[in-house]
């Protein structure tokens, strides 16, 4: 089905996407993510079918950030009733930035969706109330999915996301004040910072995602990591909501269920075919991978496989 | 391809979905529309390949307000270049009630999307500024796109909104304060209206967006409507804001591309497969027709033919 | 009981606050606006006990802008019942520019107060439903209080104005869509952009506001403007809403109830003493006269007059 | 000059709006407050020129919540020049509830005035960072300035507020994100919180605040408070500020300075003359004492002593 992708495709991509390095900015909120380089760009991608294919900086790791919180997402649907995660957070595009707390006031306290700030502090809240080690289990879950038995968190960044969490911390108690935060703040923010602080590679998280193209199967895993169904839902919050605001331009351009992080990686799916991870640290307005949704485009219509 | 869609399988899901009428409300805002029988219910779909199914009230014509805001957006980009478009109007969802001016006004008068009312009007604008007789024009397309020489507007219900147009006024003319309106406010309402007005049922609905499914082309036209790529794009802005503020919540239960209006007439694409026009008057909270986004998410269950 | 004013104080006073020309900006939203010299600076007070002080430029006409909203709603008290009129337009601070729709759109159709906008659309609405000829009336009024019979609009400001009004078109029909507007738009904007054209000096405006520095009483007149409760009442007014978003800025530095124009005047009240006018086209960020507002903090200082 | 008021009179005051009582609701987001008794109604004057005067239940102590905004203000404004304060906090009207997130994301950290809770809470932060003792410093403030040694914290009302402390926290958290909160929040809330559990009757603050009454001056002490311009520019952020969203409605009714407390009291201030206290614990929809407001309706008319 991937008859048409191999390795030199992917560098030919890269190449016609390298003059975009430059123009757009790395995250400098903290300094463990300003001081990577810029002109890091890399992909990797997984079929369903058993193919693996890379090109540029598609082993070297990163931190995965908002990548994230699809795992949580994840982690929580494993642990709760459907019902039970919904009515405290929805799923629908917010048209607000990633951190805003206008619509979190106005919506009494329920996030729009589980890919914006609020939304994945709510489910890192759940994980806290019913997983007995949230951060370790975190670690077995994606070290599983992976197949790659030394991923971990880079305590770096997650102690000056902490130190720089005071937004976050607003979001968290508003949440608490409408009643839709239930353990301790401080707790649920060590958490989070330490899921958006773990460390992959583009190899490594295209091989963490492809149950996402896969109908809920991890290749190497005997029993599904989700069903049918939830993957197929998943993937469509990703390409409702997985871009923070640029949704819309997202899907037009490029046309896959996506997630993106801070630190410049994007994860991509094609249903029933493939998981494509891109990373390029340097971000656009709005935060997201500028050259890696470049290269997504790219790769999207050299393959056709667009899913609209 | 879709060997396992018939009519007694239609039939049997408007059948399974029946019991939802009366839990949601007709349009009520103009007299014209809150006289339509709450318990109609009708589907539709056109095939790529050339078949056609239907069931229920499939034939009764209504009005199919929003869905014309596809149509316009369709009748701009054969008018204008792509960056002329998008200049004046964004891509990305609204997080917004379809007819809300907070945005707009933070936003200096560029609306989100073409679909909410303020980029539909911007659209109207520019079909204004290049066609001479826009209304007329826009009944050729349609009879043109779906075959069938007797579509026309409800000049009853466009006459009714344009008296209670002043919410759509007073959002042109916000537009109009940023420079983002050029015509007449009032001459561009009525356009607007009419397109809003026109009345077909879900035959002609599903036979006259097709075009959306087979790549830009309608099967009985010598030329394309669109290109390949625009048929993606404008699937794309429908996933991600074809459904008011529900885009996520109708990715997540559905799966398709979908345009609705507030005449509970739905249309969804199954991208390289079909057309499909599901009616059913009776709207959620939201504005979506709640017995018609059940039929869509039990078709698209049955089928298998979500595109995440 | 103004034994220490004089004519040569004020002019100190102006000498004082003269270097301050230059470091705001005339108003140039319409072009008639735009030519006022930024150099004129000029003050008048009138007293209760019948003196009268001037210094500067304190002969010469300018456009009183939404000085006048003041003069509407002294109108429509004569004409409306006090239930009738706060119905629709509320007493209080509004915390957002003066030309805003978000807290209009929120607050569903009822503005703040009558000194924004939207507040002053409502009561030219109102008294275009009362008064026959309001335009007429209006001088009438104006002429009245004054004492000078050649008070006039400035034709060419008010069709200016006119030319430029869509963002007040936008907050008139976003009342109308809440019932809160009942008149032609269009008419109620000219009679609106009339008011706001009047043509008056610091002389005339002193000798017209008097009455509610004087329990509602003009000294020439022999019936009463307003009763004492509603002089101190829309002094309240004045001095909670009557320097746009600036009110409590000016309140901490002046101290008086005051109502400002973005031509540059601005009208105070010492109560039970007298009125002053100050004139300065140069505005602050906020849209008040820079000067205007150095000119009377000095004078409410020299004096002792703020009312706190 | 206060020659009109006698006990007599202010207990006519409160029989005559005693029926109001049932109309409001008593303050229940803490059980500690949501037990006072609603039917508790007093009044307490202070002239300047020595008077005491009193009615109902003016020596009973209750919570003055909000009322202590203006003390710390106070003690803020005897430990910092002008600028570092305000700089850091606006003199204007919010336009929003007082507990509102929304503006202050809006506006980056800085609250719209210091009477609002961000507000405050900025404010007990700079008195955090100056005072060594900051809780026992202000018991001292204000013992000192009511001349009563046994004023102090009500503990169970402290601690409740603390645990109920969430929304405050947000607004902490959310102003420490731009940089405008430095020290810890949990240590500042709890000061705030500590500043609202301040029991005092109606007698007590009354002579409490008489200084913003007389200049600055308390008569029993031989320095002064704050000079007669800070007592003036208090007195007009009361005006414009002091009553939440309802500031201009007050000054249209009562027309003085003035704070009120969740917990029913009222502070006004006649300038130059008086400071009055009322206490009625059942509110309003803003939040202000509805019986203690219509007390201040009448007593400003009876006397003519609206400032306006």
């Amino acid at each position: 089905m991937a008859a048409n992708i191999n390795n030199h495709m992917l560098e030919s991509i890269l190449e016609q996407v390298r003059p975009l390095l430059g123009q757009g900015k790395v995250a400098d909120y903290i300094p463990a993510l300003a001081s990577v380089d810029g002109n890091k760009l890399g992909i990797a991608i997984c079929t369903v079918d058993g193919q693996r294919f890379q090109a540029g900086d598609a082993t070297e790791r990163f931190s995965i950030q908002s990548i994230s919180k699809v795992l949580s997402l994840v982690a929580a649907m494993r642990q709760y009733d459907e019902d039970e995660i919904w009515q405290r957070v929805g799923k629908d595009p917010s048209g607000q930035p990633f951190n805003s707390l206008l619509q979190l006031e106005i919506e009494q306290g329920k996030p729009r969706n589980p890919f914006i700030n609020a939304g994945a502090l709510v489910v890192c809240d759940m994980l806290q109330s019913r997983l007995s080690a949230p951060r370790q289990r975190m670690l077995e879950i994606v070290r599983q999915l992976c197949g790659v038995a030394d991923i971990a968190y880079d305590a770096t960044v997650a102690r000056s996301e902490f130190e720089h969490s005071a937004r976050n911390a607003a979001i968290a108690w508003l949440m608490k004040s409408f009643g839709n935060f239930h353990n301790d703040v401080s707790t649920v923010l060590q958490n989070y910072f330490h899921y958006c602080a773990l460390r992959m590679n583009c190899v490594e998280l295209a091989s963490t995602f492809l149950f996402l193209a896969d109908q809920g199967r991890a290749p190497h895993l005997s029993t599904a990591v989700v069903t049918p169904l939830q993957a197929r839902q998943i993937n469509a919050l990703m390409a409702t909501s997985g871009m923070y605001q640029n949704a819309g331009e997202f899907a037009w351009r490029v046309g896959l269920p996506a997630k993106s992080g801070v630190g410049g990686g994007i994860v991509a799916i094609v249903p029933h075919e493939m998981a494509i991870a891109v990373w390029s640290p340097e971000l656009d307005a709005t935060g997201n991978s500028l050259a890696g949704i470049a290269v997504l485009e790219q790769l999207s219509q050299r393959l056709g496989r667009s899913v609209y």
